[in-house]
């Protein structure tokens, strides 16, 4: 079943690089592309930074243990990893946001109306606190064993749950996109490469949790809270 | 940690009955209620059967095992609930996917466009195949003991998985029927009782999936797979 890993790894990485392509060619090739004017071109950077921030950079950041722990890497290389991923991840939503809110102020249209709105907004908010407690607890200061014990089952629960809601919004976030613009039951080829790149977000996430969550791909003692 | 499972289990079914009659009073009371007449009455009976069957129903017989093993229940009633919750799920499921196609073929709409039905066909696909292996596997003819040790994990992932999976496709949908109705962004009545159903349904995924992912949760040997 370990034998499994590598493959697993890598049809991650195909289907994770597979989803910013697809975003990206929606973005620039079916809507005007990238810039910070206030225009649509600046909505765009929202969606493209999200799936490269909370899915992308994110879902990396969750299997990098598995995947640095095969390569002999030193434990605590591989904490700054965990963790600079993540903080990346954080920066791209932080911005993601920015663009959408100023957009949507310039162009006079109400903010956090749309569950999409809402679920995005509670992702932002867990994630930052996820990182935050991460960082504390077991980087800097470093909170003792005792308290590194306890926190960790919650940690490793809620960066997954953190990764599908990250993932349920996204979804939302493509199809509302797609549903406002009109056309969207004549299936034009911008929406099939929407739709393809939500079904990849899917399946990337899948992959990640699988890893994540399978005892087959932990290295022995590599993880364990006395080490980190 | 154990003591907090009678609370959890208790907010699940808060949260569950919650988006259940969250989602009957914007159907009801907004958008003109059920029947089976081709109209918008009967498109209704989708999103409803969809919450009733693959979130509440489905949710619960994923932490069937953790409730009636405190109530001492024995085992095979438990499996037989755990099989018959999720059929009443699948039947739900089904309802719901002919009352959709007969109103968009009804009225002249294509089926099949959208990235919510893209996810929700293949949720359907999945916790169909899920329900005949977890039927042939463990309970009839039932496998010998090591086919069912082999399928075990891949069965918890997976159950786990299309609850994920189905929870986006709801959000997916309700976000999708609020964005066509033209006025989400005065954010309606309605719009506020969708998104707050979808949130609950976030919530009550939430709870389902940190009971049984939780090992202090486990009633020891109760579901060690030599018993099934």
């Amino acid at each position: 079943m370990a034998l499994m890993f590598i493959p697993l790894a890598v049809l991650a990485q195909l289907l994770g690089l597979t989803a910013v392509a697809l975003i990206s060619t929606w973005l620039v090739k079916y809507l005007d592309g990238f810039a910070w004017d206030g225009s649509s071109k600046q909505f765009n950077l929202h969606p493209f930074l999200m799936v490269i921030g909370l899915i992308y950079f994110y879902g990396n950041a969750i299997i990098i243990y598995r995947i640095m722990a095969g390569l002999n890497v030193p434990r605590l290389a591989v904490k700054i990893a965990h963790f600079v991923l993540q903080l990346c991840a954080f920066i791209c939503a932080i911005i993601a946001l920015v663009a959408v809110f100023q957009f949507h102020n310039a162009n006079n249209i109400a903010n956090m109306y749309s569950m999409h709105s809402w679920a995005g907004i509670s992702t932002v908010v867990m994630f930052g606190l996820q990182l935050l407690c991460g960082f504390l607890i077991f980087l800097f200061p470093k909170f003792p064993e005792h308290y590194r014990t306890l926190y960790m089952s919650s940690h490793v629960f809620f960066g997954v749950f953190i990764l599908g809601l990250a993932g349920a919004t996204v979804l939302m976030g493509i199809g509302e996109k797609l549903a406002f613009a009109g056309n969207y039951s004549e299936l034009p080829k911008a929406a099939i490469i929407g739709n393809v790149a939500g079904v990849t977000c899917i399946g990337f996430i899948c992959i990640i949790i699988f890893i994540v969550t399978n005892p087959n791909f932990k290295f022995q003692g590599y993880e364990h809270v006395n080490n980190l």
